[in-house]
């Protein structure tokens, strides 16, 4: 049966900071290398491999990935980079702490777009220091203004769709290193949760998620692994 | 113009102690880390940048690759991996170091196995501890059990034709990093160098080595990154 495991990537430089950090590329802290290296060696402790891995454009992700594969012992297996795998875009917030975003549009605000479904956050300002217009990896990618989670789902699962589900149908086991957001959207979808839920649902960093499916890629169980 | 950047991995454990690696997966040492971020760094100083990036299955090379390019900023790159760039495969020489080989077969004919274009060195023993049999990443992989420097390149050029050589015709910049033998196997067909001479060019861990080539990847100029 198809094994599936998920890893949000380790703490970053800006989790630390509890800044909104969406599409910026912030590099992990030195705890959030060693999560990555430590899932690597429970994944290989508690037996399991893979034949194929897949991670986003952002650094944070990769960079979990490599040290998991490296701790596994299994650098050379194949990865795919998508942006669809990226974290969702929080437009205006980017690059805000939480006491700035509170003075700014305040605290319920922030909820809202932080808890709700499909209400995206506020349009980068004009000039903002947070703009990818120039970063070279996302030439030719729509790269987006900001993202509901809604919006975020809608990108990730045709990827899922695509590239990820037709490998683990033809028995591929898969190891997916991503994003709070970008989880949640493959979560959502396997574990059939309801949009109102969906945001409230933690993934913590650097924990691996595994699921097993069955052939139409059902979820017939979904657990951390640190639990078994 | 295509252009087209080599790089050997950092110095590994088994280089410091003279050891035949072949396709052993010795790791990087400390200084071969930090090679490997100055190769990056480097690259990104003097304004080299890529599209597609190539490396072999053995950690040391993956490793460089993944340190130069978080170096570079370009994490996100594409990287393809194929056991046809590994290491020459040192077949029954594999895990000794100088001294055990003079004392089993004579300095005049380790010299002959080191520096000779298609004289392989011996079989691997019975039960010699450096087999690869049970090495997962090589499932449905033809290891051989041990190769010349011809053998080598006879792997290496194929696999340059088939995945390397189209990428820079169609414009891609290309970074491979890869090992001693895998890289004289490309630097000999780039720059025409002879079956007598190939053997005893040195490729130094760690250094980029630029080509710039034309349409038809004739090469047009080789020099090290370090002296430009």
């Amino acid at each position: 049966m198809p094994t599936l495991v998920l890893i949000r990537h380790g703490q970053s430089a800006w989790n630390l900071e509890n800044r909104f950090t969406g599409w910026w590329d912030v590099d992990l802290t030195e705890q959030g290398v060693k999560e990555a290296w430590a899932a690597g060696e429970m994944l290989r402790e508690k037996g399991h491999d893979f034949d194929l891995t897949f991670t986003s454009f952002q650094s944070r992700a990769i960079k979990t990935l490599n040290l998991a594969l490296e701790a596994m012992g299994r650098l050379w297996l194949p990865t795919e980079k998508s942006w669809k795998l990226n974290e969702r875009h929080y437009g205006g917030l980017t690059g805000l702490d939480k006491a700035e975003t509170a003075a700014r549009h305040g605290d319920e605000q922030v909820k809202i777009w932080r808890r709700s479904f499909d209400i995206p956050p506020p349009l980068p300002e004009e000039g903002s220091p947070w703009d990818l217009a120039k970063d070279l990896r996302y030439r030719g990618v729509p790269i987006p203004q900001t993202e509901s989670l809604k919006n975020t789902i809608d990108r990730v699962l045709p990827y899922w769709e695509e590239r990820i589900a037709p490998e683990l149908k033809s028995g591929k086991r898969v190891l997916i290193s991503a994003h709070g957001n970008s989880l949640r959207a493959l979560v959502k979808h396997l574990s059939g949760i309801s949009d109102d839920e969906i945001a409230s649902l933690e993934i913590p960093t650097g924990q691996p998620i595994v699921y097993e499916l069955d052939a139409d890629l059902n979820a017939t169980d979904r657990y951390y692994l640190s639990e078994r």
